[in-house]
């Protein structure tokens, strides 16, 4: 059995190339890699690579992880500007004995060392949702800070190996330097061969408070299934949070274990994800919660029409 | 019941300043802050604030996060230059719901803007360790990482508010940017003011790998003695990663649970750590492994006179 499961349906072109690596015996890190590359690639996402939006200095500064289930290589970038593929350099940090978790300038000269490809990361696109939002806050007191679609991923190949991966531009309007949940071991994303992975998107400041993906992980390797793991770990912390603050910030999370069965579970409306296993194509979700459990419905063309067309629509200033 | 424990011997002077804080009934958050400063403060201290060893290029980058048990309030930055005192910084951004981590030249700025000490953090003497080190390296092919003696704390205040704090200069020689796991939020840290918290120090490559401090609340949560989810959890991680890679980086735990009960496990040599309790003085333990089970020792007058000595002995280059 091999599979892949993704968070937002932006990854679906991504987890289809990423199955075609799968289909044909190859590894869950080329997979993934190529996978988390194909959203970084994509301008019309607002929030991972390139079109990412930009902090409040118009400056994308972009996160992301790399972990391998078996050995427990871990790589990662944070607040690293001008890079294409920021999945890469994490990825190259997981060989690394030490020194594999990089930030800022220290990431960008690591990089360029390795001679990873250079690209100005702010899009035209990215300008005029800059632009807008700061004449928006000016006018109206909006809050800056929407917008946090991390791609995260777990994979597992034909061979049992497993991994998992993410990738982001953070918040919108992010305080320079601000990291999330991306680039964090056990937050963003977590993954043991032996028993599974999970990966993590929302307001990053919260998932970290609930060191979720490693929880989702420690319930699997409990024997828990990956759905029931999820909806344990996010409605945990959804309560723990209301009760101690008030409020919680927006929590989605995927998961599959090393059988290639997933779940995935949120504290939001419309939460969407992708999901490719041996024998299957691509499908793309939405999650509904019903009373704290999850029912997940494939997405209808309609919806899928309307997604692409709304993200490509042209920005009025 | 008050309380503080903290990793290495180093911590003593501060948690006894911390301890006269709790004494009269103050804060967890002030103790803990206070007696991390001592630390920051102290010139001989290679790795922690003023005195640490720097990066490959000579620069001191210093990571330093907080926790507050009651609101799970984070604050942490990472890879920071010429501030006094990262704790500061850190509990100052547990103070914001979003943009609370912040790395590099970001986490610069927001120190900057809101007044925090500037201080060169490249003493003399760290100067003298740098190029004795080269030479070295240059010489005798010696690895250059080494040092990794992060300060992490626990603190219960008489109220029962539980707060957790770490900070370090990371491992000597490391790469410029590099983060380890005393900014991560359940690597490096973690607490719950309803259970107890825990602190790490060692390899934070390894430490990581396990989200190690939040599985020891973790443990606690289920009723287990800290001293019992100590040794589970590092039993357990560095089994695990021996099994997986063939060797396991240092690690060294200290937590305290609720009622003030507190446990240490670790898997080197003479680990240190300091401990005080309402009713008691400070006391110094050295932890000696025995089977997986660890005793903890008194440090004899000979040992406390030897350490004091050592970390003011000349550098001889």
């Amino acid at each position: 059995m091999w599979g892949m499961i993704a968070t937002w349906r932006m990854a679906a072109e991504g987890i289809t190339k990423g199955a075609e690596i799968l289909k044909k015996g190859g590894c869950a890190g080329d997979a993934i890699e190529s996978a988390i590359k194909e959203v970084e690639d994509f301008p019309y996402y607002k929030s991972v690579g390139y079109g990412g939006l930009p902090n409040e200095e118009m400056e994308v500064e972009l996160d992301a992880a790399y972990m391998d289930g078996d050995t427990f290589d871990i790589g990662a970038v944070a607040a690293i500007k001008d890079f294409a593929n920021p999945i890469s350099i994490a990825r190259s940090l997981s060989n690394e004995k030490v020194n594999c978790v990089l930030v800022g300038e220290g990431a960008e000269k690591y990089a360029h060392k390795l001679g990873f490809e250079r690209k100005n990361m702010l899009s035209d696109r990215a300008k005029a949702h800059y632009r807008k939002r700061v004449k928006e806050v000016k006018e109206q007191e909006l809050k800056p800070y929407i917008g946090h679609d991390t791609v995260g991923m777990v994979c597992l190949d034909a061979s049992g190996k497993m991994v998992s991966g993410t990738s982001t531009s953070g918040l919108f309007m992010k305080r320079k330097g601000r990291v999330g949940d991306s680039p964090i071991i056990g937050s963003g994303l977590y993954v043991d061969s032996e028993v599974g992975g999970a990966s993590a998107t929302g307001l990053g400041e919260d998932l970290m408070k609930g060191c979720i993906s490693y929880e989702i992980v420690r319930l699997m390797s409990e024997g828990v299934h990956p759905q029931r793991a999820c909806e344990l770990a996010v409605n945990k912390l959804n309560e723990k949070l209301k009760k101690r603050r008030g409020e919680a910030g927006d929590l989605s999370l995927v998961a599959m274990n090393n059988k290639g069965e997933w779940g995935v579970a949120t504290n939001i409306e419309g939460f969407s994800f992708a999901v490719v296993v041996e024998g299957k194509d691509t499908e793309i979700y939405l999650t509904e919660n019903i009373n704290g459990k999850f029912v997940h419905k494939l997405a209808t063309q309609e919806w899928l029409d309307n997604y692409m067309k709304t993200r490509m629509a042209p920005i009025e200033e």
